[in-house]
Parts: C-alpha cells; structure tokens; sequence
C-alpha cells in the first residue's frame, strides 16, 4: 500500500477529511457539521477523520500522519489555536495534541489559507514541476493567502506571514476591524464586494440597477450576485466588480514586486466567478505593473476548489513526517 | 590564514573593494572612481580590487571567492548586468566572467540592494543568531531592499524580489518612472523628500519656512536638509519628514504582513538621520499597524553604512563557494 496521509480542515459550518497520497491525491472524503465549542468540534473531527478512513477501506493505523487546517491566529510549532473569529469560545485549545491522542497518528497544525496554499502548489495550478515560488490568494469572507518560497511553505516567525486580505493598499481608506486602514480585504472580499454593491444601490436610490430586485426582496447581495449581473450588463455590478478586482490587480503587482514567485493563483468564493474574475484583474494587472521589465508571475485561477487546505495539511504532514 | 573572501561594490560614482573574512568582518579596503562605459569599470573594478589585497598584505590567490555589487537589473545565475539606469551603455555585461577572469578568482554577482541585505543580515543589524528572518530597506536616491528568509536571500525567479521601492502604497497616485503610479519610492526615497520640500516651498510662497535661503540661494534640498530644518523646528521641514515617514511606516506594516520576519532595518541616505528618522517610523507604525495580535518584528536603523553592499557580496560569495 501507498503511504497514505490524512487532511482535515476545520471551517465555521463544516469539517472535512480525507485521505490523501503522497502526491497530493484525494482518494476518500467525509465531512461533519462542525458544532460549537472545543469539545464537541474535536469529537466531530475525530468522527470525520473516522469515516474518511472507513471510505477509502483502510485502518487508522495505515495512515502515516495527519494534518489539520485550522482558522487562526495558531501556532504551527507548538499545535496549539491561539483564538478564533469563527469559533467562539476557543483560546490556546491544543488541537493538534487533543486529535494525536484521540486518533493515536501523528499529527500537525496549519492555519487553513496556508496549508491550501500548500495544496495548490502540490497537486492544483501550482503542480508543475518548474513551479517552485507561488502565491495563493483566497477570496473569501475575509482575504488570506499562503506563500511557497522554494518549494516550501513560508510562516514567518509568529505564523503571521502572507496576511493578503491586511495590506495597506489605501492608506486613507476605510477602517478594517484588525486596527489598520485600508486593508486589502475591505476591498477585495467577496463579502466586502457585496456589501459595496448594497451600499452603492442605498446612496443612488435612483441610480437604475437589475440587482434592485434583490435589495427590494430582502436578499443579501453577495459577490456572486455582483459578477452575475456584471456579466449580464448590469452597470452597477459592474463598476462595483472592477473596483474589486482593480484593488486584487495593485495586490498582484504588490506580489511581484515583493516576491517575483512563478505563479500566483486566486482561490475562494469570489474565484468561482472563474473567467469573469480572471480577466479583469489580468487587466488591471497589465495597466497597473509597471513596464521597466517583464513580469514573469503567471496570475490563474485556483484549481482544488474547497479541497485545497484539506489537501495542503495533508502534504504538509506528510513534508513534516518525512523530516523527523 | 583564516578564509578570506573579496566584495566588490559597484557604484554610480565611486568603486569600493574590500577583504572579507567569512565571518563578515571587513580587514582591509581601497576605492577607486567608477569612470565610465563597461570596459573602464570593469578596469577600475580590477585595479580597487588588487588595491584591497594589498591593503590587506595579502595575495589574490588567498581569496577564495568573491562577490559584486552591482545595480541592477542582472541575472545572478548567469552573471550578467542586463542594464543600468546609473551606468550609460551597459547591455548584458558579463560582468562576473569578466572580473573572474580579470582576477583569477572564482566571482559571484549579485543586485547592490540584496547584498547589502545580506551584509547588514551577517555582520550588521541582523547579525544576532537568533535572527533569520530579516528585510532592509535601502533609503537613498531610489528605494531598494532585500529579504532574508530562514538565513537565506530570497531572490525571485527573475532577480526582482524585494522591490520595495516599487510597491504601490497610493493606488491613485503620482507617475513612477518605472510605469506603475503611487510607487513607495515617490514619497519616501531622500531625493523625492527633498523634492516635495522644494514643491511645497514653491507652491505656497507666502508659508513661512528655514529652507527658503536654501531655496533662495539656489542649494538643492535634500533629505538631510529636510530633517535638519525639521530638528530645528521648521514647521514645513516637519510636515515633508513626517510625510515620508509615515509612508515607511506603511511599508513597514506591510512589510509584517508579507514576511513576518524578525527584523526590518532602515539603510541608506535617509537612514544617516539616525534616531530622527526611526522615532517618526515607529511612531506611525504604532498607529498605523494592526491591533489583532502582537507584532514582534523589530524596526532598527541598518549598522554597517555604505560597506553593507561590499560586505554583503563577499558574504554571499562565501556560501556560494562553500555550496560547490
């Protein structure tokens, strides 16, 4: 049998397993509702890293390690979530000893938008073998993102490093919840985008618009509203998706300035958007980069979808396991 | 005789050559001016080297290795200068393989800002064993810099990592040279300062000001005249440091997010305002930077003046040689 390793990713709703090669191949899957509190998310963690390993027909014991993604702020070295934004009630819970116990496998902690980082650069739009330096963002709630430097995953020094959504990019802009201003993620957010659009249709109240419908029925405009009806003409969603995806081009080229990486991908809900996402930030990208030299960063969309940080710890912990 | 390595820095005005040892510590050194056009550089380069040998009562054959600083930008793998915005008719200069051969020792080339991060990395204010993850910032005519990650320069597949001049910090902001608009370089590089203080004085004749005599009598203003009017009280001198520190303190924010290193040390023109330009950095940063979790990344004035980029070079020669 091939060494097998097992990825689990905590979200706010749900938890998934699965059991993944030494290639980054997903061969068994099972998820969980996550619940609340620490207890009662380890238990549902256990449970799904159970089932995974009963769908893919093999025993815990053939399993080499596990690795966890979690919502941070975490510390990878010590396996231990410092708190959460989306799990209340969690403060320094040591998750990665609690599930090492409760499953008797090695295990690893990595904060959920690193660890997919790590699951693109391994077996999605990073799994070239010439791919060696590469950016994910992740468009989300909130913007994260996860460095590859030298084929190796880049934490900084307090787990803090590759925090996309919490770069200055307007340094008179809006106030962020973190303290800054003008955070990248008050402007590039798939909640921030449709919260944009809302607050642009209740300012111009007879500023003609087809998401109106929505606001008129009482449903919340998301990002996937906007690049529907940007895609369909609409004017407002228009002006509101190019804002956004101007400010994730000036992130772009704040990429290739700092890290000159090979490839940088976008991942999360607003990356579902695929083309209709892609191709206007390719183009901002080619107004806004400057021209003193080519830029050699590709900039494609993401491939693992919401398998990504599954995938990622589990080749972190099979990189973590082939180290000791 | 302990291993001793050569850094060569290649400047706009002045060629500097100095005997390493692998430690970093610089024993002996001689300049020569840079004169012009590939051939007589390459010539004056080879005379500042033999001079350094000599000062050093030593032979070339005792070197091991040696590194050059040159401006960029080159490719570090092939040895190759590509062009130079300070040097008039440089285009891919093999400037390695020249000196190399003009020397009869094995020769290494790397961009000036880089190894001054490195020098500053080994024998300057990183030079702590506990620091491994480290940024410089250069603050002289441009904005240039470097970054150490896990004790090692992080290049970029084209060189072009580390670009922190060129990052964009004002989306709507002046025209960079370079292409891109609102380059971190336009607010806060020693010739821009001195620039916006000579625009600010110009625009507003009636503002009462201590550099106008400057003005008046016709001296450039630069960055060192800003800060000393502004230690003197000089309200306008005030405004246009202030200006340009707080645009380093958004740079330094962002810096923590990208890198989470250990340390971020300020070099160059600006950086010889000693506790003047760190206290209004810090200051900002305080107020700018995030408010979520502890930031321990530590912002300190770079140590080793304009000998980091020569020191740099050889320290990066001796891993490269080591390495064979």
């Amino acid at each position: 049998m091939p060494n097998l390793y097992l990825g689990i990713d905590l979200g706010g709703t749900n938890i998934k397993a699965g059991v993944v090669t030494a290639d980054g191949k997903l061969i068994a899957r099972a998820s969980m509702p996550t619940g609340s509190g620490p207890q009662q998310v380890v238990e549902h963690m256990v449970q799904a890293a159970k089932h995974a390993v009963a769908a893919g027909a093999i025993l815990l014991e053939d399993i080499e390690s596990m690795g966890i993604a979690s919502p941070g702020p975490l510390s990878s070295g010590e396996g231990i979530v410092l708190r959460s934004a989306n799990l209340p009630g969690w403060n320094r819970v040591p998750l990665r000893d609690l599930l090492a116990d409760a499953l008797g496998r090695p295990a690893y902690l990595e904060n959920d938008a690193k660890a997919a980082a790590y699951g693109e650069f391994v077996a999605g739009a990073g799994a070239h073998e010439q791919i060696r330096n590469f950016v994910l963002f992740t468009l989300g709630t909130g913007v994260g993102g996860g460095i590859i430097y030298h084929g190796r995953l880049l934490r900084g020094m307090s787990d803090s490093a590759a925090e996309i959504g919490h770069m200055i990019v307007e340094p008179e802009g809006e106030a962020c919840g973190c303290g800054q201003r003008g955070c990248l993620e008050l402007y590039a957010s798939a909640s921030r985008t449709g919260k944009y659009a809302q607050h642009l249709l209740n300012a111009v109240p007879q500023r003609p618009s087809s998401m109106r419908a929505l606001l008129e029925s009482g449903t919340p405009i998301d990002s996937r509203a906007v690049v529907e009806h940007a895609d369909a003409g609409d004017e407002l969603a228009r002006e509101v998706w190019d804002r956004a995806c101007r400010f994730l081009a000036i992130a772009c080229v704040n990429t290739a300035r700092w890290l000159d990486p090979q490839m940088l991908a976008l991942a999360g809900g607003m990356a579902a958007a695929g083309e209709s996402l892609l191709k206007p930030v390719l183009k901002h990208f080619s107004l806004l980069n400057w021209k003193m030299s080519e830029t050699p960063m590709q900039i494609v969309l993401a491939k693992l979808g919401n398998d990504a940080g599954m995938i990622g710890a589990a080749c972190l912990a099979r990189d973590a396991h082939e180290q000791r």
